[in-house]
């Protein structure tokens, strides 16, 4: 018998040579029906490898990260299948799972691949998948696996071979095809409902530009029908929704070649949304006991040397400047500037927790490759602030973090979350991590325990901290599913030693403090993105660049909607009037496409009767008010920065 | 007989050979006592001069900079006088005017000089002063120059006379004293009746650190003995408001040895100064119809040679980072970046003019030597913004650059100030400025057009301009009478053309529009610098890092203190509570020296009357009032930015 240990702790016994299927049939039917693979020690397996020895046991679904990874790779193999029948001859590299989905590069000769035939691949996979075809797992010896490629004449499978060593190979056969694979796979091609075939695509092989072009099949897959036609629902909004497309329509941001890529220059558009947000940070910090600095972009290299950036970080920092034969760094990251106005006036535990904000603007090189409209930038603006407390203090610090994230999920309608607690790699001590082994586990602890309490939906991730201690990245999705990495919050036990930060505690004695590291508005570049993607453009009154625009019905009413605007501006409402010969049609069509929340179409009747007709955004027609009435109410909602 | 054209137009005639001084006395006798020199056709004349030819002619006095310059000149060479009576043997070097007074450097040879002496020195100069002797000037032929000098044995007067062609050198005398000198001097030693030699130092010869040391002695004259007594009031004064000392005390700002000199951290209660002055220059700027926008710090070295940055303002620019086979600039100015902002969507004269602002962040590179406390950084928070207009929009927009200027100086209590307008030299078109000519005398036209139309206190200064057109630096003095450079409000027709940019006239053709950039409230820098002097770091109660301090007199009134504090946190004003076991009057010694504005003392009577006993900063007492009387009393002082 062997001993399995289950997720919740639970041990239970199986036969040896059980498989992590046996196990979940032993729960039940139902879940046994749902299991793709499973982590096996830490390692994913295929369900049904037969378990020799004692293990701990998770079951992967498709609701594991790691089962969709299987899924998603699986129905690679299912689209090399496909293709072998449509395309003889044709050779196979390497097919992973990705973000969403999984691809497949390969060589198809003289032969050209179309996005016709797409459809029928896709329905040929179809086909494969009702019959349910096993995926069968063969551990075989290099020199068998080398004459079974030489005799098919593939030198893309001989060139992977020969990077492997005996012991380590194993071939997957579903139906008729058989690959050089690590796998794991899923029990069979039945669980795959949904196909789709997203796109052709050139690659080089092993991504080096001087070997062939070989061609890339992009593919999604799904266990039901229903969620790939959301998916392709949810791209196609997202492509009307796309932020670089939104962005230059609405006069948000630029770009601009010779300032540079990855360096967004903010227009007065997006410079109003800018400005609302930091005025919500600093409403909000103000409020949560935050005191504001400002600090310089840049400092010597001593300083990220002392931080450990220069060590651990070096690729994505901005090349140096040499100056007075000093060497300077544009800075990737608002910590160490921060320390040190910590450490510029002596602290007590009095002055603790002490909490300093910057809406910081950072510097990291991104290969120019990986540069995406605002989601992958150079320059960011970061809500930024660094809490520097006792030990005592910390869990109660950090839950108010978590409750200001909350708050903030909330004023911008984002409904769902998760807090993703990365933690260090007991591996990787010492080098991408800093070697303290007890203060990783100790403040991991605290982190997770305050998570639980806080009853904060979380997922664990080994391998993923920052270098100075564990960190909690926040991934929210847009009101259209879409999943983004929003924000850090870390832990820091390092660098307050590394500083040499002190504070004198109620005995008297120097003490370091702890430090976290928190930003929950992220970047301006990333979280307008996202907000730009969130609202489809349609920002919500209080953050809309452009509030309310009055339409005159003709020019004969220009001394009126006059006076509405000054009556909006001086409640400090964002208004301007159209002042065009268009009729008012049009008018309001511009003003729609625009996106501005509010419309006053002025003519005759509201003028006698100091009355506006309001249309709102997307929404027609909602009636007229004195304009009095209208001023307090929109007001009122900009006030409470109301979200619809 | 020649015709003098004075500064007013009005042309005399005078027999040739009439010196300024006949053409003074002419005039006034008043006047001519107080002639000091003159401006002859542009140059700087000694009073009593013949003159020759037609000219046009300014009477200089101590009202005018060359007036003062040729008075401070005068008393190097009245010091030398007195030096070489004292010290036999003594060889000189250079005796220019300084902004403030004058100094000369010289070889004592093996003598020693203490400060002691300086007090012999002044009274024997003095002395020397009262002879009344004539300053009287000579041409002399070089040969006979160097005779001159190589039968002294004086190397330092042979060195400059290598560098001199006949005919252009004169000697003058004065008393008992000859020295080399291009002139020009005051009439006599008479006019100088107050002296003060402030200071000795050390000065290599020729500023190479190579060379023999010299001695140098400081000093400043003033035509009455009161002007000197202020001055050295002044001196006191500013030294007790010294911007480091006050910054360091009040925690305003810090440096640090691993950020780098000359880059400023800004410590939370200067960050509250920083946030209330971008506040109001932001409601300034909001209401005079600007826009705002953000930019990166950095841009690619094309657009700093489309600027004509690199051509012509390198030495002062941060150095280069390489990164993507590119090279990057750290921005020393913001109009780049924002030319590239007005370029980013097509403008028609409806767009105009469009005026877009920003709190900019540059980096300049000062010699480590030269930076001086907030005064000389290498990092700047500017003030600025660029006006993009068509000619005829020039001079209007000009003149609302100017009225911000005066609302500023109203609202911070600065009495006195003056234009500085910086124009061109022909002579360094194509080297130091671009090579326009008509654009430069047409814009510098209209620029003193709108500075005499507005009835501004103005001077004209030849060569100062920017490379791309006129400038106007703002010198304002703070409360004690020290001068500063405040700002810069500049033309530029350059840059337009060169970023080719251009927006659709009236015509429907492409025009180029002229560019204003303007930083009234310069940098925060150099302006809270100059706050720190001009309010002694007694900040109105608007800009007081801390606005109210709660003194209970015991720990018995420690709720109400509290209740105190929420109502005025309510309103938004900055208090807090001392809640040291300490004495009253303790507190009130340690919240005076802090410089909070207000102090509220709470004891029983005021507990129980619901009231505050108010002491203002530097005044005491001013009086029992209800809370809610108070908290409307100051909110209204804070919002109207009462200065006093």
């Amino acid at each position: 018998m062997i001993k399995i240990t289950l997720p919740d702790g639970a041990v239970r016994e199986y036969e040896r040579g059980s498989s992590a299927f046996d196990v979940a049939k032993s729960i039940s039917e139902g879940l046994a029906r749902k299991v793709l693979a499973a982590s096996i020690n830490g390692e994913v397996w295929d369900a049904h490898r037969p378990i020799d020895t004692d293990a701990s046991l998770k079951l992967l679904t498709w609701d594991d990260a790691d089962g969709k990874a299987t899924f998603w790779h699986s129905s690679a193999h299912l689209m090399a299948e496909a293709v072998e029948g449509a395309f003889p001859g044709v050779k196979f590299w390497v097919g992973p799972a990705i973000e969403k989905g999984f691809y497949y590069d390969m060589d198809l000769g003289d032969q050209k691949i179309t996005e016709e035939d797409l459809l029928s691949l896709e329905k040929k996979m179809n086909e494969l998948a009702k019959q349910k075809n096993l995926f069968i797992r063969k551990p075989i010896p290099k020199a068998e696996a080398v004459q079974y490629f030489a005799e098919k004449g593939d030198e893309y499978k001989l060139d992977l071979l020969s990077n492997l060593t005996d012991g380590e190979i194993t071939f997957y056969t579903q139906g008729g095809f058989t690959d050089l694979c690590r796998g794991p796979h899923i029990p069979n091609t039945g669980f795959i409902k949904a196909i789709k075939l997203t796109s052709i695509a050139g690659a080089y092989w092993k991504g080096d530009e001087k070997n062939k072009q070989l061609t890339r099949i992009y593919g999604v897959t799904f266990p039901e029908q229903k969620e790939l036609d959301e998916y392709v629902l949810m791209l196609e909004e997202a492509k009307k929704r796309d932020h670089r497309k939104l962005g230059k329509e609405l006069g948000i941001f630029t770009f601009n070649d010779d300032v540079g890529p990855g360096l967004a220059l903010w227009l007065p558009k997006g410079t109003i949304i800018i400005e609302e947000l930091e005025a919500l940070a600093k409403q909000t910090e103000k409020e949560a006991g935050y005191k504001r600095v400002v600090t310089p972009h840049l400092a010597k290299e001593q300083m990220y040397l002392t931080s450990g950036h220069l060590p651990y970080y070096a690729d994505s920092m901005f090349p140096p400047m040499k100056m007075d034969g000093e060497t300077y760094y544009l800075k990737p990251m608002n910590c160490p500037h921060h320390h040190k106005i910590f450490d510029a006036e002596p602290k007590s535990y009095k002055d603790l927790p002490y909490r300093i904000a910057e809406y910081g603007t950072c510097y990291r090189f991104e290969q120019s490759g990986e540069l995406f409209g605002l989601m992958r930038v150079r320059c960011l603006h970061m809500n930024d602030a660094h809490i520097y407390c006792s030990k005592e203090d910390f869990a109660q610090e950090f839950r108010a973090v978590n409750d200001m994230y909350q708050k903030y999920f909330k004023i911008f309608g984002i409904e769902k979350y998760v807090m993703r607690l990365s933690l260090h790699d007991p591996e990787k001590l010492g080098q991408k991590y800093v070697n303290e082994p007890e203060l990783w586990l100790e403040t991991e602890e605290l982190v997770r325990n305050v998570l639980i309490e806080s009853n904060i939906p979380y997922v664990e991730v080994k391998g993923e901290g920052a270098f100075y201690g564990p960190k909690i990245d926040v991934q929210i999705w847009s009101a259209i599913g879409r999943e983004f990495t929003l924000a850090t919050n870390q832990v820091d036990f390092a660098q307050g030693r590394s500083f040499k930060l002190s504070f004198t505690n109620k005995d008297n004695s120097p003490e370091v403090p702890l430090i976290i590291h928190r930003a929950p508005l992220g970047t301006h570049e990333r979280f307008i993105g996202f907000l730009l993607e969130h609202y489809a453009g349609k920002f919500p009154t209080w953050l809309a660049p452009l509030q309310v625009k009055i339409l005159p019905i003709s020019d004969k009413f220009m001394d009126y909607a006059n006076t509405i605007l000054e009556t909006l501006k001086k409640a400090d409402i964002r208004a301007e009037i159209d002042d065009r010969s268009e009729k008012i049609g049009r008018k309001i069509r511009d003003t729609e496409i625009a996106k501005v929340p509010y419309m006053l179409v002025i003519g005759e009747m509201e003028m006698n009767e100091g009355k506006v007709a309001i249309r709102r955004q997307g929404k027609g027609d909602i009636g007229v008010k004195l304009i009095g009435e209208f001023v307090q109410e929109i007001a009122a909602e900009i006030k409470d920065r109301v979200s619809e």
